[in-house]
């Protein structure tokens, strides 16, 4: 399993596109089965992979030393790791019944692993937005002139809904996906329409990014750091033009190129 | 509920330390109970909480419209916000039985909200390892240096394991947590002490990072970027020295400064 894939993007750069190979991060997801149950997936870049399954048993403490551990089984093909241990487990239980979101990240899911992520996504057929370069680095722009509390802390991540010439709604919060459920709950108790907005995100485009983007709703994302392997192959298909990179006056386009004028 | 702290600091600049005053980020955990009953605890920037909880509930189809929602009660200094509906939720179930791991963190629990996290975060009483201002950069610079793949994709997180002088084991992950998973792992399958050693990390020490630094075992903890409030106050409960913004020739020395030679 590679930990990069190449991927044909736009470069736009020195005022124009051209075509180029990229390298982006691979999103892993492996499930770990414990005793033949399934414990839990794991979203990971895909080396090391007993190493992080054995750290984290243990630092969920369902396991205490490395000798609880009777045999490891990677599959990597499958998606599967299977531990086998003879130990009891007294926080399995308490870890099953009670879920946290951190403030990093949240509960999403990875590719349509889940039903509810296949409904609730939203496939793009129309192309009811079209930015040109200019708009797409002047919105980046706008964003960080915004990112006040980013700029004192260096510690959140910011997303901001738009039209094509204005940030119409900021927010920030130290967990990734708060900053765009914040938006969406805004939109929702607000009534009022995405169609033709576009989101603005400060951080990686992660394949939970990109399907929050398509929940909400909106057809392009713009974003100033690299999208996964993974979201690029969500927003091929649900039809999200991802654009990332955008520093200074360059960018890539990774996916539906035809939502940027050129 | 204020989304940034002032805290003091010890800062490292042009060869010298000077205590000052430094902003950062709140970590507020916010637990939502859907009639009556717990769903999840969320941590987040508190602001805009009612609208975060709105848009997660419809991203993961547990509403549908706004107008399923008959009732929203947040009590923030409590950290609990109360969703009344009478619509059913079809996807509840489900999002109870199974665990997910995103690429971006992890399952971990903000302070000690679970019995597992007390008894696995160890309190590090002794000062096995002290650096020296030259030691924090230069260890920095190595990781830095090491960092390939973050280099070729921008999307992926660093951990490093040293000694005062030295790399042991450099591991990256498009997941936070992970890359931490697999230094752990790797320490308990080979048998390695931890004693001694410091964790360098690329970025920010969020309270779940912390958290796991602590049940790793180690004294410091090294980063390029911030900390949030409830990480530094975690830090300072279990003694550990957690050093951030390290850009340079500077950084900041949040808590426990007496491992820092000066």
């Amino acid at each position: 399993m590679n930990r990069i894939h190449q991927r044909p993007i736009y470069r736009f750069a020195n005022g124009r596109f051209e075509q180029k190979q990229d390298v982006v991060a691979t999103e892993y997801p492996i499930t770990v089965k414990l005793n033949g149950k399934e414990l839990l997936t794991i979203v990971c870049t895909p080396e090391y992979i007993e190493d992080m399954v054995v750290g984290f048993l243990a630092s969920e403490r369902i396991i205490v030393n490395y000798d609880d551990i009777k045999d490891i089984r990677l599959e990597e093909e499958l998606g599967f790791i299977s531990i086998e241990s003879n130990k009891t487990f007294p926080f399995f239980e308490q870890l099953q019944n009670k879920r946290y979101i951190t403030s990093c990240c949240g509960m999403s899911r990875q590719g349509f692993v889940f039903a509810n992520d296949a409904l609730t996504a939203k496939r793009m057929i129309e192309k009811n937005v079209h930015l040109t370069p200019e708009e797409c680095i002047s919105l980046m722009e706008n964003m960080d002139t915004q990112a006040d509390l980013f700029q004192q802390t260096g510690g959140v991540h910011i997303a901001a809904l738009c039209d094509k010439n204005n940030l119409m709604l900021t927010r920030m919060d130290i967990g990734r996906h708060n900053a765009l459920d914040k938006i969406y709950g805004y939109c929702l108790r607000n009534n009022i329409s995405v169609k033709d907005k576009v989101i603005v995100f400060s951080g990686r485009i992660s394949s939970e990014i990109l399907l929050k983007v398509s929940k909400i709703g909106c057809e392009i994302v713009l974003s100033k750091s690299a999208p996964t392997h993974l979201a690029i192959n969500l927003a091929d298909e649900l039809g999200i033009t991802a654009v990332g990179f955008i520093r200074g006056q360059s960018f890539n386009v990774y996916t539906h190129p035809e939502r940027i004028i050129h």
